[in-house]
């Protein structure tokens, strides 16, 4: 096994240490300085080789991306922003990189570039920061939840339930593309299937999450949804990962609190263990901007705006306040908005709660309650009988971060909102015995995994914060 | 939100407080004695109500499986096995339990009339066990691999390849289907499908985790993976998590060492967390084995086993070596064996695997270098030109629980590889880019989490072992 690592070595200080160490070259220069990557830290180690006695033919295949085996002393470096390097004393070439294909070069490449390369592209700095805060705000949440007293549940993937209500769906089938078996019906036989059913991919484990939260109290997912929506936009994927608690005996109240700690403590999270990846990704940002007019530029850095959100209180807006706010707000009045907000009742488009989030509140904003006939069947009915307790997490940049509700565990009322929506009973049975055998108030949110990795980064087109994005007319890789 | 759990009040020894708890009524009896569960812990806490100061009807509604809101006073307890109870001043029912028709009723149930009801199996002692051991052993993954410097990668899980070749896929569309649109070839005409290709479920994400490796230096994958294979056994399913690290300059030798240790730590995370858990499952496999002869009882109990496996080294044995123990068994010679080994070269079957494990060497066994025509076309060569780095290991009760290899990094041996199996290289042009540019050695490995979960809980069919078993003609939920 590989004994050292960059960051290993890069925190060492025993000066004069026989060490050995593998990596990649990020740029060999002047004959004499290599800056050696290893993937386990966003800084590289300088590797100076002794280029007299080094032969040329080495020489030359010490290439940007090629994989060398280095052997040598650990000594005090005398170059600034680095306290160790290694003076080189043997090195094998492991793998080449031919200098003339090879994609990846010590240049700045365009992130559209990079997606068409995205099997390389965390060779460079700004995507393997980004993956490796991915990875660790991914820890952050398994953490926060165990530390909780939450269970980990994985909800299945392929659903033989077409009543999850949160999308439109991908079909899962086994059955001949071009010839599939018909029924005396004249339609698809899908008895004829792998399931012996229609099946699909989930787009949503929540209602199966439910079934947990009523016997193991509070449980969470973690897994792979999907959207078979055509939106090609810097915010949509076809598949992305979302994160699903559900609590027993909590109430909407309880389930802002429980998405507020959760938020601020991930994220507190990165801060803590990420700092030269985000302060890298800060840089960058900072950089990026500079090219633009000063009015475009954010008012407070990648820290600044993750300090914030750690720091201070979501500010916590019903739907009913939301609209006076946006009623009586200039662009609304000087009809700038595309959407008008006339009265009570409208759904809210992302330039509304763009508005409400960056420029009236300047603050994640918590919308609640809801007008019942825009949000899900299963959201908790109010006495006013015309508003669910449903919550939306805004983000400034973002949007809408987080979805939840407490549930309707009211089998009457349950009943009722299906019917309505011609949810046959049958579809749910199992559901509906939730609300049958000891129902109880429960309450849940959704948060899509990748818009908090794109806050959390800085990063603003979704396909750069997830390994291999799928959308529409593309899944390479 | 709910205050208190069970597992927090029976680990409080503040007689006299004031408590308030939530939960479902397990039994109640002698209009007395309520044995409260809210998932936290496998115990209830004994909540004892002053029947003659409480109304026969609400009596009548505390029936298993309603849930019920009690506030009392915790004292110290006059039973045997338990600390504290509850003095019940005031309860409330929230939801009933009709006890005519609840499926979940105190006695024991079969795991086949358990898993159609598999909405409510959580609220029985062994399945609530069960989900929390998986629950923690789900985090333990995450802990192991974050403290050994690994990232979490996601890895897509739909795939536009379908050269994994690790098994049948499930197509993923949305063409029409029944009429789906035919190219002038007359064949179905996926350009016209959502990603514009054919797209199939992942088999693996071991190929895109080799992407990252060879980058991040040290990855791992925990996602769902799939196959479309008709096999209705009880160590199958159609829809599965699967483990997947990969780790750059480490070879076959280091990658054994990583699992075992691995497998170790896992396990003895749930050694020290579980604790109570492990020991309702230990008792229940012990009951079960009562009705057993004697000869098919186990040697270890559930503990002993999982101590056995933390505490000895694996075995670790070559394909060679192991046909040679084969060739000269008992079960061999005497023609016992359905598949008997003649010569070097034959795959093994589960009942050479399990004589391996659990009569000859009586331990978890790594098998390693296997013929190469029995294995996958991305396993390293060995230089006898014969055999490939492959490991497998093997678990008592189990079979195959881990299958790794080195990775073939040489870029004209894995081409001739592929050429040799059809597999065009348009298809991997990414895959093949890795040893064209800073190739090295490599190595990873697969696991099966419900195997391990099987292992760890005692559970001998893998339907039991995850929520929602996807089986053939089975997606319910």
């Amino acid at each position: 096994m590989n004994t050292n690592t960059v960051s290993q070595l890069l925190a060492k200080d025993q000066f004069g240490l026989e060490i050995e160490i593998k990596g990649w070259v990020r740029t060999f220069r002047a004959k004499r300085f290599i800056a050696l990557n290893d993937g386990s830290t966003i800084n590289n180690i300088q590797c100076v080789v002794d280029f007299e006695n080094t032969s040329e033919e080495t020489l030359k295949r010490i290439t940007t991306g090629a994989a060398v085996h280095i052997k040598g002393e650990l000594v005090e470096s005398q170059g600034k922003g680095q306290k160790v390097e290694i003076v080189v004393t043997s090195i094998e070439i492991l793998g080449d990189s031919d200098p003339e294909n090879y994609p990846i070069q010590p240049k700045k490449h365009s992130f559209e570039f990079l997606r068409e390369n995205a099997h390389l592209r965390t060779r460079t700095n700004t995507f393997s920061a980004v993956m490796r805060l991915r990875s660790n705000l991914s820890f952050a949440v398994h953490k926060y939840f165990t530390e909780n007293g939450f269970y980990n549940m994985h909800t299945p993937i392929i659903t033989g339930s077409d009543a999850e209500g949160a999308g439109e769906m991908f079909r899962v089938t086994n059955l001949d593309a071009k010839n599939p078996p018909v029924n005396q019906e004249g339609k698809v036989d899908f008895k004829e299937d792998f399931f012996g059913k229609e099946t699909n991919l989930t787009v949503s484990g929540q209602l199966e999450a439910e079934t947990y939260a009523m016997s193991l109290g509070k449980v969470y997912t973690f897994g792979p949804t999907f959207r078979a929506e055509n939106s090609n936009t810097s915010r949509h994927l076809s598949e992305f990962w979302m994160i699903e608690p559900e609590v027993a005996f909590m109430d909407l109240a309880g389930n802002m609190d429980l998405a507020e700690d959760f938020m601020k403590s991930v994220i507190n999270y990165i801060l803590e263990n990420n700092k030269e990846d985000l302060e890298f990704l800060e840089n960058r940002l900072l950089d990026e901007e500079k090219t633009k007019p000063q009015s475009q530029r954010s008012e407070m850095s990648l820290i600044e705006k993750l300090k914030f959100v750690v720091d201070n209180n979501f500010k916590r807006v019903s739907y009913t306040e939301a609209i006076e706010i946006l009623r009586n707000s200039k662009p609304n009045k000087k009809k700038k908005f595309n959407y008008i907000i006339e009265e009570w009742g409208a759904d809210l488009q992302s330039e509304h709660e763009r508005f409400l989030v960056e420029k009236h509140f300047k603050c994640p904003v918590i919308l609640f309650d809801y007008p019942a006939n825009i949000k899900a069947f299963y959201m908790r009915l109010n006495e006013d009988g015309k508003t669910v307790r449903a919550m939306d997490i805004l983000f400034p940049g973002i949007g809408e971060m987080v979805g939840g509700s407490q549930r309707e565990e009211r089998l009457d009322v349950l009943k009722e909102k299906m019917a309505a929506l011609d949810i046959p009973e049958e579809e749910l049975w199992w559901y509906l015995d939730l609300r049958k055998y000891g129902t109880a108030v429960h309450s849940g949110f959704g948060l899509g995994f990748e818009r908090l990795v794109m806050f959390a980064t800085g990063m603003t087109n979704i396909r750069d914060v997830i390994p291999y994005p799928r959308t529409p007319q593309n899944a390479e890789f």
